[in-house]
């Protein structure tokens, strides 16, 4: 008798086909659910696989366009960054196949759901902290982390044996010596042989962006215009080729984005879970979304929300990288992002260059800074003299606090204070 | 009789030196004061022209291992960044040249100090906030707040008259139509027709770095090593150049930004005062250092660590930038920096190449992450089964919120609570 | 020929009194504006003053409702308390003055406005900024910032001779040795003889809260309860009086808080311009209102969007405190307020007694917390064995920390990083 | 053959001493260990029941001094606070019994250590993070946690049972029907007849504390002198009885705080684990210090150190509810503490009457406030016309917002941007 249903989320590769089978073994009904988040795979042997490994249905889902309205330019409006340079591409994926694995399993009246996420990342707290806020009372299926998975499977080649001894297809493909995970934003490369931080990694293993040796010797200069914060158009001043709709756009700005070599890192970051790691990640589009964003507040988002907005910003980029993307917080972070963004209107020139992408000028018909016609003058003007008073208001607690250091120096009070 | 002594911070332009003049005739005794901080200037030609304006004693006065030493590392080692992107060049340099013309208003016992800044800019602020943080009873001479001098000098052609009518060298070079600030930092370039933020920067405005088109085809690789947060050694791995002292350290590091066109920015910023600005900077050896440091930090700080310090690093920098290097909060933040870099030691390789300064390579004696001898082996390892657990317990919060939501719903609440 | 037409804020008092006298003087219409803000005033008494001063108009306006509606219930929704204890009651009945002067000035069609504010204080910030926000274009007339004004009247004998010139009624009654402000929300002493901040306030001092002495020896308990975070019903548990409209709620809480002596506050506090000032608070329902509020969120906002949310508080605070209630972040601050406060509805009971407003009990149809049916039991309980991983990953970084330090310290590193 | 040695925190009850027998039967040798930490506990009957039951030996511990000094007062010294209200009384004494621990089991030599808090609280995780922080490699036996044991013990009568068996001694006295935590700086109330966070604590409850109807009708009056932030000195007004060593000063406190009935909360709170829990506490002495401090740094700390300070302070108190004291976190906000309370030297008034510490006076040799002899006075004064420019600069983002919103409107933008 089945132990009931489960909804695993399948990528095609060997770790979920073995998983997929073990399932059945172990007496599972297993529904695959294969997302296309935009990697780089062929979803039809996708499915037939799945099914010829025995599952009992395929869903192929096509998540690019959510993917890119409710997800990536979210996260993009509010200039969530994660440690001070990750563009969170592996991240912002999580929730939005998380979330349709969720609706299938409701519509599939599935008790379970199940990954191949391991033990020791933050893919899995991501895709189990989703499940569970979406679905409170979903029961989970983490393979990496049970006992009798573990036990049958202690590496590698346990799960080619056990490939080979159930007819699972293996790519003949020498697989790399590290791992990547490749969507509609980025494509991220580590372990393996870049595990050791303090090797540089190989030009090879740089896929999505030209390496700058290769990039054109003229630029393209693009204009993008944004509406309370979020792209709505893409012109490329050179061919005049233009995109409005978020898929294609965001689409476009990455094949430029790849063409200039744009949207590199390689660093070392903090999981989740405590362990330091080191990633290669390329980023192109949203490279150029991110300082095209940046430099637009510039000009029309006040210098006080600015400053509280950015505050709040590495929060939201540590929510996402931590998988809490469906979350109360998250809720009221987002809430606070959009009221931000209400006068993030007008149009940014970047040129796109030898792996740069550098705002040039940016124009709004709500900037708050207007050279011709100010709305300063309007008001009737700034005057210098007011300068006097406002630096000397500003003064008062400086000098009171260096005459209460001489005074505690003159009382012959320690070093310390008297600093 | 002479109303008092007052120390001038003269730049030999033609601004100061009208200045100087004029605070002559209006009855005062004027030191004036060179401060040369990397600026690229004459600096003897300029203290014959103070003399023979009439200044009653010179003092030039170099301040670039000060500067260096004092101002840019600490500036640097805290990660401060105006706005997310622009380095401070032209703030860190204020408060450096302040102090010491305090320290000479002291020494020369006179009672005013003074300087050329407009009464629209920052400069004006850092100038007068640290003369009255160090000197609370200083008075201050800011002619372009002072109704006389406003009343005497309605424009430039009043200046170039007065010029005339005094004899006050004028350079024949017909001057840039923007306005420019040079130091060992930076240079920056703004006002005039940088005042359209919608007009791109004509190539030739840069000064400082190459333009990409003409950066060399090899990269250079340098290996940059901190102790506690400071840069203490350089090493191009090309050719073998070592430097380890600040101030010939940090000048190698234009060097080479400069050589590889690294460090530019255009950006609309927000004013101290209050009004939107347009800035074009160059940053070459500033832009290497400060990536460099980020990078060694990922290795070695403690993530919570780095969580605080980041909130605390854009507080550094509007203090910097607002002029407040001398207060007491500045000094509460600086002592937070000291000690979230006790354990920043270590060497980056950063790889200088077509205006990129990329870190390729990181490794520390302190590192917390260690790939091969892992402190986490040495304590016990890592089990993945806790992640189960980690996970369960961080979506506590999660489920108990969807389910009051859903309660909410099911009650008939609004649609904002239950969306 | 009149200058032009000028809205004066009118007290009734010495100093609007001799104000208005001497803005005709000097050739301005004036129209006085008397402001109900609560406070203790005759206000037909003061409408007559000021038409026998001279005022051209009078203007008394009760602006009660919108004070508690549109300023008192949004700040305390956001838990706003400056400085860890001043509730705020000066602070927040400027705004809401300042609006309806600007609302007279353009009914009025006046070019100026005025107030009787004084140069050291908050008050004059708090209106002027009010004033330029909501009119960009509005003229300012501040007597206790004009030269003109400073030099007519160097002292109270220099005004007390100018009342009795122009026949200016003074009251009788000997004034009190320090200077009151009185509103719906709080009465605040300050200055005189409370200037010293080791002198002790005498309890005749406090007019607005029983001393504790005197209180009655009978706790009064209430119901309070909240929708979406703000106050729609309160009820006497001890004689069943119940309101639910804003402004009598609010003043019930008032009559219940001087009663049983609640809010008293004694401190030391920095205001806007830099200055350390004393100031003694009687803020009765305020006070009541705060703890009841906060003990209801305890039970019904998660944890993290209570973290965000007091982390954004004191900056509530501190903009109000400053005079920046109609400021672009105050707007952005605002909505996220709102959106913080979407499920703080329930009841809290409060105990009022000797001095204290005690919450004992708290229900809410919204709770996170519901001891009976619990939200967690519904999604399948809490496993204890999961708080094992959970505290096994929280420690991976200690360990990590404790080990490198250790061999830092094995390689002789200095004691700093040792310790 | 032994599993290996184990120290035990034994509190002499009944949980504790099944699990010491408990942990023999399994085969461990166990060292009981008793800590002081100032509950009210009969430590040598203690300790013959431990031995009795079968501990190879006693560790009792009296940790009183080292808690205040070095967990009491450097947390005060911070502000802690937990969400608005919590002083922390538990938590800040779970590592210096945890960290005692950890010294006799490298003493002992022993590999493991154990405590009986349960898998649900936060204790758990306070006392296992400072042990993995303290010794990387320690064992951790949580019987609460440990199958076996949950196995074994399913309730409270099998405990009784099970002590009835070994003679295991168990109290006569009826316990209460609500758990209660005990030590110098509080008592808590919480579990069983205090889960319903609706019904209101009975006043027996409240142990620590008189009730307001029996306090004295005379105040105490004390001054509380402050060294750095840190208690050097209370003297009460009234008698003269001085105290001026940390623990006899504390246990002063805590003796007038009981007297006069200050001290108590009752909330919900939000635990570490994710659930919302109802705490009743009374905290006599730390709530007077709290206050003292505070107020004195209104008279002596900058208000812009104040800001930073006081948005690390909730932080420092989430860490020490959360267990992490000993972490790399910790130490650098404990540093950035000291630095801020280098100026906080000073005494304070303290009135304490029916629940009440209400500072009345403060003074202080390095006041940034000194009404006299004002530093301000000293520095030049004050020019009120100052405040004319502070104010207009301030406004001008004021303006500018108001400027665009109206051009918003006028080109017919959405009603939320002209809101």
């Amino acid at each position: 008798m089945s132990k009931g249903k489960v909804v695993l989320a399948y990528s095609g590769g060997l770790d979920t086909s073995v998983i997929l089978k073990w399932l059945i073994e172990e007496g599972y009904d297993v529904v695959a659910f294969i997302a296309d988040v935009g990697q780089d795979e062929d979803f039809e042997a996708a499915r037939e696989k799945a099914l010829k490994v025995g599952a009992s249905k395929v869903y192929v889902e096509d998540l690019k366009e959510e993917f890119v309205t409710d997800f990536i330019f979210p996260a993009f409006k509010s200039q969530a960054i994660y440690e001070g340079r990750y563009m969170l591409g592996t991240s912002i994926a999580r929730p939005v196949i998380a979330k349709k694995q969720i609706e299938i399993a409701i519509k599939e009246n599935a008790q379970f759901v199940s990954h191949g996420a391991t033990g020791k990342g933050n893919d899995q707290v991501r895709f189990e902290l989703t499940y569970l806020a979406l679905k409170p009372d979903i029961k989970i299926l983490a393979p990496w982390k049970m006992e009798s998975f573990l036990n049958r499977f202690r590496g590698r080649t346990d799960m080619l044996n056990y490939a080979a001894q159930y007819g699972i297809p293996v790519k003949a493909t020498a697989s790399k010596p590290y791992s990547e995970d490749d969507n509609l934003l980025h494509i991220s490369h580590e372990a393996g042989i870049l595990e050791d931080p303090n090797a540089p990694a190989a030009e090879d293993i740089y896929s999505r962006t030209t390496p700058l040796e290769n990039t054109p010797d003229q630029p393209d200069i693009i204009a993008l215009t944004f509406k309370d914060g979020l792209a709505v158009k893409v012109e490329n001043l050179h061919d005049g080729h233009v995109e409005t709709k978020p898929l294609p756009l965001f689409t476009y700005l990455n094949t430029l984005g790849t063409k200039h070599g744009i949207g590199r890192l390689d660093m070392v970051e903090n999981r989740f879970v405590g362990i330091k790691s080191r990633g290669v990640y390329e980023t192109p589009g949203g490279a150029i979304l991110f300082v095209a964003h940046r430099d637009l507040e510039g000009l029309t988002m006040d210098r006080e929300v600015m400053k509280l907005r950015d505050s709040l910003s590495s929060k939201v980029a540590e929510l996402i990288y931590n998988g809490f993307w469906f979350s109360p917080e998250m809720e009221f972070l987002m809430s606070a992002m959009d009221k931000a963004q209400e006068m993030v209107d007008g149009t940014v020139q970047v040129k796109l260059f030898k792996g740069h992408a550098y705002p040039i000028a940016r124009s709004s018909p709500v900037a708050l800074y207007n050279p011709k016609q100010s709305s300063m003058d309007e008001a009737g003007g700034y005057d210098q003299r007011h300068a006097e008073g406002f630096i000397k208001i500003n003064a008062i607690r400086l000098q009171a606090h260096t005459l209460v250091k001489k005074k505690a120096r003159d009382q012959g009070k320690s070093g310390k204070k008297a600093a």
